[in-house]
């Protein structure tokens, strides 16, 4: 059974947009695993792993960190389960999906969420995720919450080209979804749990493919709780 | 021997972004071929093609416009020249791939470079380009050019996904060049032909991977004259 080490809120949320890249990749191979949720202050739980952040799996005496380096390993060790970037060049394309995502869409959706986020966490995380995006935007949570629908339009921009790929396929990765539909879906899955308003408009083709994404492996997405749910 | 129609200007420059991405695609095939320059204006000139845009290839009977169409139309025609997409998941993500360069690559770059190309155009060519590109903008070319610093960071930017994805990896497709790597080089080819300036700077990894783009194919894309050495 392998282990998956995650942030984890007060509230019960898993609300890591990375470990939601694994939790999807895992289920996409077929394996069985078990989640243990991780305080961002709590480093000694996860000091087995010799650095500090989660996503990490254990997978027997195997321990990978980075959302990028679990879903490379799994690749390599469970080749025969699905794949999850359909050969050499869909790994190195994945590749460059994955830096979109964290360059481009989570750096976007990143102000519209940050103030939502620490509302669901205990103060010790919260003070932490308050530090670490107000020192990234130079200002106070309260005024990038202020400034969410600029930011919401800007963020639903930088899902124009994921918008026009996805008006000639059902998914990212063509017909069927892989690894690259996880890392994109990421983002919203993030939004989803942690902000309580749609960032994207009702008739989004990008929101109708998310809605597939959360179908998935029997709905295993869509289990976990929305925000506008929880409140 | 496939006929390639495309722009040509009144200067020799072959300067279409998308036909150098059908240019890179027939030589990766190993396909020869001969290109016909098209004036924009020059509706005529390819009327037979059904449609009023190029790059267009005539391969015997065929005629394929539009340089994804051409690259599909390699692929499926040619499927034991070396691979452009290396599978169904490499062809999925290149559409990604093709969407960020047209909406977000070449749309930084366009305001960096408008100016420049209509100084190597004819006066009827020059006249429909400048109106496309003011109509887009909303500004006249001069006010785009006078930014032209600005629109370069900008642009530099942009490319921050695939720079991050060159860390890990020789080419946008892994350890050897693909389909996603001659549209990923397009933008920085256009720049090179039409454009007196260098649009990154000295000790950028994407510059680094541009050479080793233009020494592919024994020089092919080195050998049409940059802009710099026109002048």
């Amino acid at each position: 059974m392998i282990i998956l080490y995650e942030l984890g809120a007060a509230s019960g949320a898993r609300y890591s947009s990375f470990s939601w890249r694994t939790r999807m990749a895992l289920k996409h191979k077929g394996l069985a695993f078990e989640t243990h949720p991780v305080r961002i202050s709590d480093k000694a739980a996860i000091s087995f792993s010799g650095q500090g952040k989660v996503p990490i799996i254990r997978d027997g005496e195997t321990v990978v960190s980075d959302s990028w380096k679990i879903a490379e390993y799994l690749e390599t060790t469970y080749p025969t389960a699905p794949s999850l970037f359909g050969g050499p060049a869909g790994l190195a394309l994945s590749r460059f999906v994955n830096a979109v995502a964290d360059r481009q869409l989570m750096a976007a959706l990143a102000p519209v969420c940050a103030l939502s986020i620490t509302q669901l966490l205990d103060s010790g995380d919260a003070a932490h995720i308050r530090a670490g995006f107000e020192k990234g935007f130079g200002k106070p949570l309260e005024e990038l919450h202020a400034g969410r629908e600029g930011s919401t339009k800007a963020f639903r921009r930088a899902l124009d080209p994921l918008r026009a790929s996805l008006r000639a396929q059902p998914f990212v990765c063509g017909a069927t979804p892989g690894y690259a539909d996880y890392i994109m879906m990421s983002p919203l899955q993030w939004a989803r749990i942690v902000y309580p308003e749609p960032v994207l408009e009702a008739d989004d083709a990008v929101g109708a493919w998310f809605e597939r994404m959360l179908d998935l492996h029997q709905g295993f997405a869509r289990a976990e709780p929305a925000r506008a749910a929880r409140d």
